[in-house]
Formats: structure tokens, C-alpha cells, sequence
């Protein structure tokens, strides 16, 4: 074994469901930046394999004491192109804001030029947020989705990224959508090899990416279904979001987004489905039985999803539920911010909303509250299971994609008096730290953001 | 009229509920910090007033252009003695994590040097997220309340402070709490002629502040009113807040808790209550009789208070609601990140939370959602007359207190494509911003806070 960098510090995750786990470690890692060896400081062996290793390694870090080792985020739902209308407008239901700022903003990304300025920028900021993986939507432009891939490629974000499929001619305008099915049918195919050609070793992979039901042609469906089955890569889409939605399919289909996403293949292990707040409990079986997850994304379901996605339930019935951000339709890139807000409309859920109904009545859904490192594990070790890549926390036969933490950062310098214990420390973390506090961000390995004029 | 001080620069403010205002202005300010004159760039003399206030002030700013005048935050809740524990513990009850976490944490500031330490690093902090006048608890210690008052003086923050009183032997514990009413209502008497003492211009003012009914004797309570009665200061509580305490107060007086602090007295034009998320109809019409307030806190009542707030119900009664972080109980410091809580929260109580109940058995609260730049108010100009003083916008009369906005600052570059109105750009920054983007706070005029190493 051929150890080609080794990093130590103290570190947190969560390994599983409700586990924080945390310590003093020595990763080893190979070539390709995958953790191959993580000792722990009380393991017999660490002074020997420490000395061994810091020897042979061509690269040593170390974290020093007070700053620490998180995984890095992965982010489930991203819309690549909306970076610039992030903030704007969210106080118009879901179909006026797709008509009349989302569609004309996409459109534009015929052009790769102002596509590559936006993208870098975007990919840029996500990383310095900790963000070390992004399941992207682009738009039904080939050339510039491909753009984003190699963006992220060169920039040492790990990505998956998928051209938009829209092609019904009652839910999307003349100006934005593809020619026709077969068009978009054989742009996708396309994209895919394309795509796949690109050659990074944190992995660039490419997303068959109906947008959802509605905006898709029954044509279109099918064939992005058999192009799933072909390619067998991953596929992405909107499902069960909204009230409006989830009636507009059940009046066109007599039957539910789930069911309608199962028919036409699209619906795999390798599937993963933004939202989902409409899902039924016999919805949540179909998606078990698939293998398909969920991206929860609880900023955007405040504003255009009528309701919070009941995560527990779901989990429950075995289905993966990950993070996204879903820029723009949430307003934040901080997935910070969306595990904070995971536990607040959690909190939400469970006891109802309208203290002046009797509690009985209030609407509540019984153990539905997600605590906070439940929800960092959604951000982390969960959303890398959806994405079926061994990403998401520590662990030997994993990426070593990570973020170290400062808390003392003189930007956003967090409260340092008592409340010491590793728990407590790890909660203020999450609850309080922004990108200030973020030094270093790793993917694969490789260093590739650091905080300007400072190590 | 004396001109001290000239800033020009474009501005966005709140004046009313629903109105964003914005422009390029100059402001006047005399030796106070008051605003004597604001004109317009569209008004006819404002070239040739700018000539002569520039030439007859001693001291003249301009931001430059891209950045923006912000009105100073105004923070209606903040326990200061609780910042150490500011994102810890919260999956507790508000019962236990008030034994078992905040009491012992506030009895540590009968040491008066870890008392400056923590309230040192606190009101820093809050200057630095734009937060230029705060309605403070302290604790129950007279001395170290005292010096609260004094370091916001020194630091340049406008405050009110409380020395919190809470006596009542089945609810406090013994190692905290005023040792009897006589001793609480002796203390608050002089803590007041005390904080009266301090002199800074921006002003420090006392505040009675019996932590909540529970946690007092019906002596202490009646003994208070009396001393708001006697010295006409302004008067802070919770109120309402839980499930709780709601059936709590009832059981031991057979009222609510408005009718409760009403009938001792405590209920004024000058009294800010936290939370009211339990506040009846009946409530709202006795918090409007008295010209009572009340301080929406939408972080921590996610926690804490089993329900949303019904702000639009309470303002269409004609009460008051400002903004409050409720550290600790609310996990952030920021305002910002309060004012987008109180829209994510709005929403979910107007639609209600469990999208697999039907529409009418959700449990939402019609007319209930709360904009951005109606949250926006909340925490600038509706703040400012809940506590009756000239704050919270720029107006003539009213003290300069203002936060300029970089959103370009590179350690958070706001998206800068497309999206230019101003309403966008607003939008955009109080959705987005963070305290990197703040450069400079004033307060009555003065500059409290500047970004190290930058202009
Ligand atoms: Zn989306
Ligand atoms: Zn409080």
C-alpha cells in the first residue's frame, strides 16, 4: 500500500442515522485521495504508523488544536443556472416564478459565455462553503451544461450534473424548452457520453434530468427512462412538491408523480427525487422498493412547497432522505443554513403551527422532529448513500472530502466560554459557524479552497 | 441649526409595513446624531445644500457607490448572560433546559469580570451584525446588570438593560434566584436610579424586568408595577410563550398571562413582551388597550414555543410587533437571519405543515405570511416604536443609526448578474448578507464598528 498523503486532526461526523462520532485521527490516504487507513489517537498502533507514515507520505497536513475536521457537504439540489436570481422573488407562487423569472433567466444560458461567468462563480462560492459535491440541474442547453461539468471538474468540486428535459408545449414557454422530444431525447444521449469523456478524479458524472412531470411530454419520459436503463447513470427530477403540481399529474395521469416516475423507469437506485413533501406512505413504499432518495430542501418547501416534508416518516419506511439547497428556489448555498432549517420546520411539523387551535387540531404529525445531528447527517453521510458513491464521512475505502473548521476565525469568532464538551462544541459549530469559519476545503484529497492570505 | 456631521449615500428603508423606500440622500446630523434635515437627490436644493452642509460640517462621510445605508437593527430580545450557551442544548424543553442549563450559566455573573468578559464579547458582536440598539435581559445580580448598561455605553451600543428578578421559590432554584420580593424590588430600585446615572449620548435606560410570571411572587409582581408606575420605565417579560407556561399561570390565577401582567401593572406604552405565541384574540385587544408590545422571536420559538407567532393578526389589532434573537433561546445573534425566519415561518402557519392531511385539516392560519420587506420592518422601524424612541428609520428627528452594505465584499460576493432594481438588490442583500458584507456601523451618528483593515 502506497500512502501518498496523510492528514491528521480532530475530527467530527456522523457515521450513521442518529451517531455523532468524533475524535483524533491520522487519515492515510492513496494517490486518488481515498482514504485507505484511519487510525484513531487510541489505538495502539498510532505512534508507530504515525512516525511510519509522516516518513513515507509525499504530503503531511496537520489540523492544528482548536480547529477541526468535518466531512464535506453534499448538496442534493442545485439549480445551476438560477445562482443569480438566489433572494429574488420568492414571494410569488411556483408557477408565476417559473413563467416569469426562471424560464427568460435559463434561457439565457444558450449563451456559454455569461454561462461560464455565473458557473464559476457559483461553483466557487459552494466550495468555499464547504460544499464538496453538488447534484446539478443546468438547463436544456447541451454545450453549456457540459460547461458546468468541466467547471466543476477543473475547480475540484465533485459533480453531477444533468441537461434539463422540458419539451411539453402547455408548461413551457416557446422560448425555453427542447425542440421536441426526440431532439431532447438525443441531446441527452449526447450529453452523456460527452460527459462521461471528462476525466477528474474526484468524478464529473453525468444526470439524465427530466425537469418534472409536467414540463415533460409523455415521449420524452419514456425515452429518458430507456436512456436510464442503457447508461444506467443517475437521474434527477422534481416529484410530489407542491400542491399545484401534485394535482396537475393526477389530473393528467390518474395517478401520482411517484407511480408515474416508476412507469416510465425512472425511478432507480440511482434516482434521486427533489422534495417529495406530497408523498403518500404507499408513495414512500415505491420509492423503497426502487431505491430511490429524496433531496429534502427545507428553505425552498417554505416558500413553494405548502408544507415540510415529514423526513422521519420516510426514513422510517427505508427510503434515503438527503440535502439540497435547491438555489434559487431556496435562497440560501449555505447547507448550514439548511440543516438549521431542517430542525426548525421539523420542530414545526411535529406540533402544528396555530397556538389558538386546541392542540389536537393543530395539524401536527407526531415524532416527526429531526435533531441537529440527524440533520447533519441528511447533509453528509446520507445524501452520499442517495448518490451511491462512497462519500460522506470518514471512513476507509472513502473520498477524503473535508472542511476544517475554525472556530475562532476573526470574522465570526463564536462563543468560547464553557460549554466545552465535544457534543457542545460540534452543535455550536453547526448552529453558528458561516463561511468564515471554513479554512480549508478538501475534495478527493486535494486541497482546493483556503481562505485568502491565510493558512 | 448646527451641522456637525454630513454622510450622503443611497439608502433602502422601511418607513411603514409594507413600503420599502430607498434613494440617494444627504443627511445632517447635529452634535447629538440626530437627523435634522434629509433631502433627496431629486429635490430642487439638493445640490446647493450639499455645497454648504459639506463645507460647514466638521465631519462628512460618503459611501461610495455600490454600497448601501441600512437602518441600525433592533434587536427586542437578547438574554446577554446566555451567549456562552447560544446554539447548545436546544432539542431540551424549555423547562429543562432552563434548570438544568440557563439557571446555572446565569448564576455565574455574580462574578462581575466574567460577566465583562462575556457581555464585552457579546455586544461587539451584535455591533458587528448591524444591530445597533438591543432590549437586553441581564441577570439577577445588580452589579454585574449595572455594568451591561455601562459597557453598551462604552461600546456605542444604544441599550435596555434589565436586572432580571425572579423569586419565587417553586420555580427558581435556590443557588439562583432574588432572595425574597423585598430584596428584588430593592435591588431594581436602585439598579434604576443606577443605569439612570449612566450618560452616553446614544442612551442606556433601565428596564423592569421580571423574567416571567411563574418564576415570581405575586409580591415581586405587584411591587414592579408599582415601580413602572413610579418611574415610568419601560417594562420587558415573556409572555404566552409555551404550552407551558400558557396552562402554568392559568392554573395558578385562573387567567391568562396578559390578564395577569395587566392587572399588576406591567403591561404599558413602554412594555416589550417576548414571544405572545399563546396570545388569544381577547390578548391582542388588552396588549392594544395598553399600548403594549410585542417581540416576535421566530428562531427560538421554533424550539420553544410549539407554534408561529400570528404576526398579521396582532397588527391588525393594532399591536406592535418587533424582532428579537432571543439568544440563547434563538441560536443566531443576527437579525438578519431572524427576519428570514419570521417569512419561512409565516408561510408554514398560513398552509399549515402535513401535506397528507387534506388542505382543510392542515392546521394553517389564512392571511398569515409576512414578506420580506414587512419582516424587514419589524426589526427596524416597528422596533423602534415599540420601545417609543426615535430609532428604526431615516427620518428627520430620528437618531442616525445606520449599517453601510458592501455586497461585494470577497468574503461574501453577493450574485451580481442581472437583477439590478432595487427592490432585487434589497432583496437580494437581506436574504444573502452576513456580516462580512457590513463595514461600517454608526449609532446616533458615531462609527462603533469598522471591518479591520478596511475603509
Ligand atoms: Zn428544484
Ligand atoms: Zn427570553
Amino acid at each position: 500500500m502506497k500512502i501518498s498523503k496523510v492528514i491528521e486532526g480532530d475530527y467530527f461526523h456522523t457515521p450513521s442515522a442518529h451517531t455523532l462520532d468524533y475524535g483524533h485521527a491520522l487519515f492515510a490516504l492513496d494517490e486518488f485521495g481515498t482514504i485507505v487507513k484511519m487510525i484513531r489517537q487510541e489505538e495502539s498502533s498510532f505512534d508507530e504508523l504515525k512516525r511510519e507514515w509522516f516518513a513515507e507520505a509525499e504530503q503531511t497536513v496537520v489540523v492544528p488544536k482548536g480547529r477541526f475536521l468535518f466531512p464535506g457537504l453534499i448538496d442534493l439540489h442545485v439549480h445551476a443556472p438560477q445562482w443569480p436570481q438566489a433572494g429574488i422573488a420568492l414571494d410569488e407562487p411556483l408557477e408565476v416564478w417559473l413563467d416569469q423569472c426562471t424560464f427568460p433567466l435559463e434561457a439565457k444560458y444558450a449563451d456559454v459565455d455569461f454561462a461560464k461567468e455565473v458557473y464559476t462563480d457559483l461553483v466557487t462560492n459552494l466550495l468555499s462553503r464547504g460544499t464538496t459535491t453538488v447534484l446539478y440541474f443546468a438547463t436544456v442547453h447541451k454545450e453549456s451544461s457540459i460547461l458546468l461539468g468541466t467547471l466543476c471538474g477543473e475547480l475540484g468540486q465533485r459533480a453531477l450534473v444533468g441537461k434539463v428535459v422540458m419539451d411539453h408545449p402547455d408548461t413551457t414557454p416557446e422560448t425555453y424548452r427542447d425542440i421536441n422530444a426526440k431532439q431532447a431525447l438525443a441531446d441527452t444521449e449526447a450529453f452523456i457520453k460527452a460527459v462521461r469523456e471528462l476525466d477528474y478524479p474526484q468524478g464529473i458524472y453525468p444526470v439524465i434530468t427530466p425537469r418534472f412531470v409536467p414540463s415533460c411530454s409523455d415521449e420524452v419520459l419514456a425515452g429518458l427512462g430507456k436512456l436510464a436503463e442503457k447508461y444506467q447513470v443517475h437521474v434527477q427530477s422534481h416529484c410530489s412538491e407542491s400542491q399545484w403540481e401534485h394535482e396537475h399529474v393526477y389530473e393528467r395521469f390518474g395517478k401520482r408523480d411517484t407511480q408515474v416516475l416508476a412507469d416510465f423507469g425512472l425511478l432507480t437506485r440511482k434516482s434521486i427525487m427533489a422534495h417529495g413533501n406530497f408523498l403518500t406512505p404507499e408513495d414512500g413504499e415505491i420509492f423503497h422498493d426502487h431505491g430511490a432518495s429524496v433531496a429534502h430542501c427545507p428553505i425552498s418547501n417554505a416558500y413553494f412547497a405548502n408544507s415540510v416534508l415529514p423526513v422521519k416518516r420516510l426514513q422510517k419506511q427505508g427510503v434515503t432522505v438527503g440535502l439540497g439547497t435547491d438555489i434559487s428556489g431556496g435562497f440560501s448555498p449555505s447547507l448550514y443554513e439548511n440543516i438549521r432549517q431542517v430542525v426548525m420546520s421539523s420542530r414545526m411539523l411535529e406540533e402544528g403551527v396555530d397556538a389558538n387551535k386546541p392542540l389536537a387540531k393543530r395539524g401536527g404529525l407526531a415524532d416527526s422532529r429531526v435533531s441537529l445531528v440527524e440533520a447533519f447527517y441528511l447533509a453528509t453521510t446520507a445524501s452520499g448513500q442517495a448518490l451511491d458513491l462512497n462519500i460522506g464521512c470518514f471512513q476507509e475505502g472513502f473520498s477524503f472530502d473535508a472542511q476544517v473548521i475554525d472556530p475562532n476565525h476573526a470574522q465570526n469568532r463564536l462563543p468560547h466560554f464553557a460549554f466545552q464538551q465535544p457534543e457542545e462544541i460540534f452543535s455550536r459549530i453547526v448552529y453558528l459557524a458561516d463561511q468564515s469559519n471554513i479554512r480549508q476545503v478538501f475534495v478527493q484529497g486535494k486541497l482546493v479552497h483556503e481562505k485568502q492570505g491565510e493558512k
